[in-house]
């Protein structure tokens, strides 16, 4: 069952055909789940292209909504404005050594292709699942990282797959989800599609629409064995492709309406809550050896569209994520359900 | 009629008495109205006391939304951490004016204070409202500035008055509007106060409590004669003041929240947009010669519900400028209702 | 004299013809000085063209060095990352008058060129000129700015006018200087040019070319009636202007290394030193109604020159605004001595 | 031997007694060097105590000069202001298994201390040594970070060790290197130490205390088997602490003027110098599980010593660094002298 089934509305744009990230062309995502004792996480891999990223950076920007969080690679991101790697996601104790196997997996990349690389900045955004998941462990391997990049696909699975393995929103199972918005600009159509990995939130803010779906879950599970979430703490990372002809400070502003799609889903924005939003488009690949690049970029003027877009996917994306998940069990025993066990729509 | 008597919601949190920025112990406001034959602006301030400021700095921040606007004075802001002068709102090109006006009356009462000043920094936002003012005549002058310092007080009107006499908000009437809310840390009572100057988003966006509102007001006034903004420009500035004692680097997280208050009343932080948002803490001021100040701060794990009620009363604040403000005629004739007119709730 | 006559080595690069901001080609300065008993002040314009920079707009940045400063218009800078104004320098109190004079110039620009205007970001840099020039008046008016800008010229004068009339540096007398560098890439040739409004620096502190020349003339000062700077306070703002095709974050990139001329010359960046970069490109001008642009960028790999050449040429502006600058009076009659005076070279 | 011997003369504070970033009383540096057929790495760590950072929480702030580099911890310091780890140096492709070492040393040293923990934020640098050593392998791994962290000590080695063993700096042998810097308010006295990894320069550019050493060295190795380095490129961390009582503003503005000690030995911040700095006060810890904390900060206008001795200290590190590295081989074969081959003072 996906979004595009349901009655929820999120904004008013067309979403794109798959309605997932993958509508902008090229875009693949791949998870490597690790189910274990104890052990119950994974990492997820968005790939702007086939090709090799490193060789052909792709235009990029990340932004940090609250930086209570241990995303790697924003330094270079923001300086240079490119992305050259796969963006990968896990949980906030991997992080190290999902970036260890993202160097690794560049290098004999570029040696594959002939052109030997000693520099290379992955970029690996993280949420805490360490109640569902034994974290200490750092389960996630350069195995894993290497299987999820070879298996991306454009028709990927959403939910608690990957890097949401684990997670929780809402006091709810979180997970990955995705979703894509299209725009048009001079008869020219253009998607932006988003995906997250949901971590984040306080069962009684959960808004869905507009309406209080927090608040009802709590009145409807006041008699059952229902631990909901009272503190905002977790994370959300906010990855947006687009196929849109920007500049990396219009990414950015891209970027930052990202925000407002989890405000529309009931964030505050907690403080132990990690927010970051990453993203690259695929337009003005930058390759080669020349002095120069020739760019064709939109105008500020008409971003509007994208800003809505990314707002709106963002908003699906989560809410997404939350109906693919299945309910799972917590290291402790209790019982985490899905937000679609509650047929609420 | 005040929001403290309608039946919307904003949240949860409990509102302060007056449900001002003035609950904050010793925040006072004040406005100019100037109104003439194709003149509807004004100025409005807000002072953190009705001491020196200059002699008694606030520790202060400002945060930049959406960055296409003209707000004055946040680069020192940003460095030094601290207010030193009332915060002024007026119209886009009367900036440079009450900049000088802020000046003036610096250097006179710094003067009167003997404590000669030849430094200072003010702070000055702004929203365009062209459309109902001829804004070119920047007929907002350094006695309107005094007018509305002097008669500043913590019972100030709301609406289509000083600053917000040309605004336009959701292709309604905007204007100033204000909200508060309390929190309780270890049994101690603080207060989180906003103030705005509304001038953003477009009819169709508009949301009140998760209801679509904008879209109820298009149905109803699609055979009248009605001009809803089909494009979010404008401006939207948000002043925070509160009495937690926090650091400037912690106030700026506070401000960030104020924009998930926009958000939940259907911004979605258009290109046109310029919000800015303004804040200070009336705790821990930094007067005197001495070498060494001792500070009392609250720590970032316990902001959760300063986050909350930045949020909050900037939603509220944002209705209440609207609640408040008449209908009003633009320049071309065009009548702007007012949001109280439709009888909503 | 010019620098151009000097002996002084700032950095290897070649110097452009005028050695002056105005060999980037299109770019003129203007000054108006304003002197008066009691007053030694006044306003210096940059501007990009001939042409109405409000249709004509420049891809543009700006960098806080040290933020203690009240320079305005920086929030839509970045934002948007375009300059739509010519820049103004001045004195500290006097921004705001100048900001006025600026929207009432470019409003009267665009009338007449057919486009009214309700909306434009001036940008007005500023030094404290207090010891020399009784600030508190704001000598500087609209017809100074009007008139700084109608007399701009490609072969301006430098040293102690307009902005830097009333300047001191290194405890001498400071101005306005300006250098320029030129730098090839793929055999084109492009130049770097910078303006500085000097108005920093402890008088111990002052290096040029390696050599410490501030203690040097403490030395010979140490029986001569001579004030040296104790403290570094004041401010430098600096103007960069290439021809070079650059986007905003490039140029912000090449605006940081601006920060290193100013250390060349012995800067700490003392905390009450204001110090903001400022800068625009005239390559890939932002005109007419297209939907999208169609932009030439260099590879930031290719910067390297472009960054020597800010640092060299905004080190060289320093100088040559303290060698062009006269001797001067201050208000309590300390007399300012010019670093020509000393016969140093 | 060591800089206290020189002749060399880094501005004009006075040196700490042991002219290290230990200085500052409580901090320590443990390196692990790795050798080996085509390896010369290591890890460098600066711990701010000998107790449990994670439990006691510095304050903190980290500055990205020039962010072609891949530091990692960033984002959380810069949101938080804290530090909870030991800083980590290391090379470029290793920046992941050391961060991964940080996880594992903090959860064991909290399990020890019988807190767990679930969520840390290692802060890591790191230069790219590539020209000596074969960073494919990152040879650096846990047993390192743990061994370098046992073995700190005030009284530690500078030069090609640690994180310095295979570092260039300005085409000749870089490394570790370390100054302080001592500073009185009020009659009572305070430390600012620095230790860079240095890893950047064209040799032609290397000058020392105003004196072109860099073009002296290129005349005198015209003859000589010399490979010079042409670009700039490589990286330069710089660790400041101190015993000032800051807030992470504050320290973040002291972070900034490291970067005037960088360009006092002649740093033009090139494209392909990553260029970060990371700081820490060792007042006003952050433990315990109040809601409030009572802090002591300096006022700002006294912070300029501590700017002063925060680039003097970071120039003096890069020169010590240099004075302590023997020469080395590359992988190539080529040698790298050392500064002190030259005879220069």
């Amino acid at each position: 069952m996906g979004m595009e089934h349901t009655a929820i509305r999120c904004g008013t744009l067309p979403r794109g055909p798959k309605n997932k990230i993958s509508d902008v062309a090229g875009v693949t995502v791949g998870h490597a789940t690790v189910l274990g004792e104890r052990t119950r996480t994974g990492v997820t891999v968005v790939l702007p292209g086939t090709d090799n990223t490193f060789l052909n950076k792709r235009i990029a920007a990340a932004y940090v909504h609250n930086g209570f969080g241990k995303t790697l690679g924003t330094v270079q991101m923001q300086e240079l404005g490119t992305l050259e790697t796969p963006i990968a996601l896990t949980n906030t104790l991997n992080v190290g050594l999902v970036h260890d196997a993202l160097v690794g997996y560049t290098l004999d990349r570029c040696a594959a292709d002939g052109t030997p690389c000693f520099s290379v900045n992955p970029v690996v955004g993280e949420c805490n699942d360490c109640t569902l998941n034994d974290i200490a462990r750092r389960a996630v391997h350069a195995e894993h990282v290497r299987s999820a990049i070879e298996t991306a696909s454009a028709d990927f699975v959403e939910g608690d797959i990957g890097a949401g393995a684990g997670t929780l929103c809402y006091g709810l199972k979180g997970g990955i989800g995705s979703a894509s918005r299209q725009i048009e600009i001079d008869g020219e159509c253009f998607t932006v599609g988003a995906l997250v990995q949901s971590n984040f939130g306080r069962t009684a803010d959960l808004v869905i629409d507009g309406r209080r779906v927090g608040e009802e879950i709590l009145l409807r599970m006041a008699q059952a064995p229902f631990t909901p979430a009272q503190v905002d703490k977790g994370s959300i990372i906010t990855v947006i492709a687009t196929d849109l002809p920007v500049s990396s400070r219009q990414l950015y502003r891209i970027l930052r309406r990202a925000g407002v799609g989890l405000a529309q889903t009931g964030s505050f924005m907690g403080h132990g809550s990690g927010e970051v939003m990453l993203g690259f488009s695929t337009a003005n690949v930058r390759a080669g050896a020349q002095s120069f690049d020739t760019c064709r970029f939109v105008r500020d003027e008409l971003l509007n569209d994208a800003f809505r877009a990314a707002a709106e996917a963002t908003e699906e994306a989560v809410l997404s994520s939350m109906l693919h998940a299945k309910s799972a069990a917590a290291l402790d025993g209790t019982v985490y359900p899905s937000l679609a066990d509650f047929d609420l729509f």
